[in-house]
């Protein structure tokens, strides 16, 4: 087989371990001189191809590459971006067969979510659709954990350890403040259709610290006296008491409760977030003083406090994505096959694209409490291994020493710009 | 001198580190049974004092105690409660009295920020005021970093660590997103009366790795149009930009700007915080897309990032507390006096307490840049150190192992409650 160069992008919502991910793809393009010739990253995505803004990676030194295991966020920049159906716009898929050709690409690894697994499904097709030959492999990433057949996804097990600890140490502070001040802490987390983050703040809890935490799933219609009832409990009993708020929560009626026409002083709409809805609710039902946070890009930033598992899973996978194109693998996803909960053991699995690709992974029902507002055995065993060890970037001057590459364009070879 | 009993505790809002400062109380006070026989600690602070509801520290273990080191909050409850004049209110001072000379308390040790020094030098005049003879020293605290003479407050470096680490996370998260979507990213910091904790996101910017930042102190009146075309100026510059937005950023008036008058749907009153509302005005007025967060307590509770430097006065501190009421000193503050800024060198001093109390330390104005909007290499070089070093605690199945006193109350010796 000739040697052929490689095309590499991050697509979606970036993660704190997507540029392991990356690291993983490079590195192992690296060791493959023989069949892999340069790998190009598209600048902000699938965008970066289509418009032939080629990130030239083979001017990055090795240390460089090495230090994207420790970066978060897209170190290639990331886009928004799904390509169209090949029926209605053929333009689209014919540009980027003009890319590929101009720069003797024979490989395509996209890095990303369900949208993005769609994508590279469209771009594996290419060979049969348009006679172009190509292989593609998507590498999983996404912090929503909603990618099917993958046991998880990376970037999921840094935002669950985030949550989970940063709801274990508010639920410190608010304990020492109960006597006299806040009663109640209330935190939004993302994950709009799915309460894996939110499920993740009942981690904060466990057999050796017990913790009164109460949750609010986007799977569970809000049941406001229900909830009230519970907090009340919670605070009666314990002093104090944490919520997690899923930003997807919703009402019996499917509209989501951070949309309750919030109007400012001249009547403008205000989009506020559902926890200090929560918050306020609490106070003016059940009189507690409260505080509360809205986690945001935080959780999914936080690369000084990544999962080791997931920092590891998102490495191999990157890894695994080259190895199964060289092998001969097109429109294939490497996956996380757990062997054990406990002692924790996974290994590297295959799925095909086209049973990936606008796919959405429920929550199963099992793994939320009977009342609705928590956790059960089933889904701490799950989520349990996903935030194990710390894998802690270095350091510098106090802040953790992430590293931005220089991101060099590649030549132009095509005339003209290409509209997005 | 005759073996007496020690009194501690913990008051205001609770920081990462003030357990480490408890730490070094209790080691230090163990380590000479000669004159400090048992600590008790007050349960919520001065409450514990005056409800009699002490701990006895002594059922505790030295691994336990160690442990406080690691753990955030404060491990015997704090509480928000000054004592009044003792002109007006003779009868708290009777009772403090009655409950030390009930228990052979000598010495009094308390940890907290101003108003909580206030509260230490009244009870450091009962010798005087009304003959009972007890060693007051105060063991400063408070993440505001706004107490006199002492150069840093035990809980501010932490707290602007992690302040400087999220802005410089959520800076590469958005700078991914910026090409298709997010250009604006706002975080909202505490500090409703001085700007040190907003000064800290400033830090998240370095030579080696520069970032578009915009801060909003409380010392520099909002202006809309000035802030906006600074945001716009960046944006256009790097693609996208950050806004840290202190909590007590205020309009030309001095009102709030958090209190706009935000009405829910029904038209009740809305408390949301300032991020959503710069956040808002932005897109309004320049269309970018943003993406806002509110660390609240989390940037006080993150033990799991806490600043080393910070660690190792808080529990410092706590030792020359104790080595100062050993040496009969009374009415006095140990403090950090800096040596050096690089390399960072700094040693304990003492403050009387009457140059302390309800004394509260500006930030100093050649700190904050000439457009109002940023930090001075002068603030800089005064941050810097303060941030330096990681102090991780242990971790148990993905978790900080945080340490949970068993807080055995002493028998009460006293007939009645005290009511507060």
């Amino acid at each position: 087989m000739a040697v052929k160069n490689a095309f590499y992008a991050q697509s979606g919502g970036v993660t704190s371990v997507i540029n392991a991910s990356a690291c993983g793809v490079l590195e192992t393009a690296r060791d493959h001189p023989d069949k892999i010739g340069k790998v190009y990253a598209g600048r902000n995505g699938i965008i970066g191809a289509l418009q032939e803004d080629l990130i030239d990676t083979s001017l990055e030194s090795s240390d460089a590459i090495a230090a994207l295991k420790h970066t978060p966020s897209g170190a290639f920049g990331s886009c928004r971006y799904k390509l169209k159906g090949l029926d209605t716009h053929k333009a689209q898929y014919e540009r980027l067969i003009d890319v590929f050709k101009a720069h003797d690409i024979g490989y395509f690894f996209y890095n990303g979510g369900g949208d993005s697994a769609d994508t590279c499904l469209k771009v594996s097709q290419l060979s049969s659709s348009l006679g172009y030959p190509i292989t593609a492999v998507h590498v999983p990433k996404t912090v929503d954990n909603d990618l099917p057949i993958t046991d998880c996804c990376p970037g999921f097990g840094s935002v669950a350890k985030y949550i989970a600890i940063s709801v274990k140490e508010a639920s410190f502070d608010v304990a020492s403040m109960a006597k006299t001040s806040t009663k109640l802490f209330v935190i939004e987390v993302m994950g709009r259709h799915a309460g894996w983050i939110a499920a993740a703040g009942g981690l904060a809890s466990s057999e050796d610290c017990p913790l009164p935490i109460v949750i609010l799933f986007p799977e569970v219609p809000f049941d406001e006296a229900k909830f009230l009832a519970k907090v009340d409990e919670m605070v009666k009993r314990h002093g104090y008491c944490s919520v997690v708020v899923s930003e997807g929560v919703q009402d019996r009626d499917g509209r989501f409760l951070s949309d309750q026409g919030l109007r400012d002083a001249f009547g403008h709409a205000q989009l506020g977030g559902v926890a200090p809805i929560i918050a306020n609710l609490c106070r003016e039902k059940l009189g507690y003083k409260f505080h509360w946070a809205v986690a945001d890009y935080l959780q999914r930033a936080a690369r000084h406090i990544a999962s080791k598992t997931d920092v590891d899973q998102a490495y191999a996978l990157g890894c695994a994505a080259v190895e199964l194109a060289l092998s001969g693998k097109n429109s294939v996803m490497p996956t996380i096959v757990r062997k054990s909960d406990s002692p924790y053991s996974w290994e590297i699995g295959v799925a095909e694209l086209k049973d990936v690709a606008n796919v959405e992974k429920k929550m199963p029902e099992n793994f939320i409490s009977e009342d609705g507002l928590g956790i059960t055995e089933a889904c701490r065993r799950y989520l349990q291994p996903l935030i194990l060890g710390e894998d802690y970037p270095p350091y510098r001057n106090g802040l953790p020493d992430y590293v931005r590459l220089k991101n060099i364009a590649v030549p132009k070879k095509l005339e003209g710009e290409f509209q997005i």
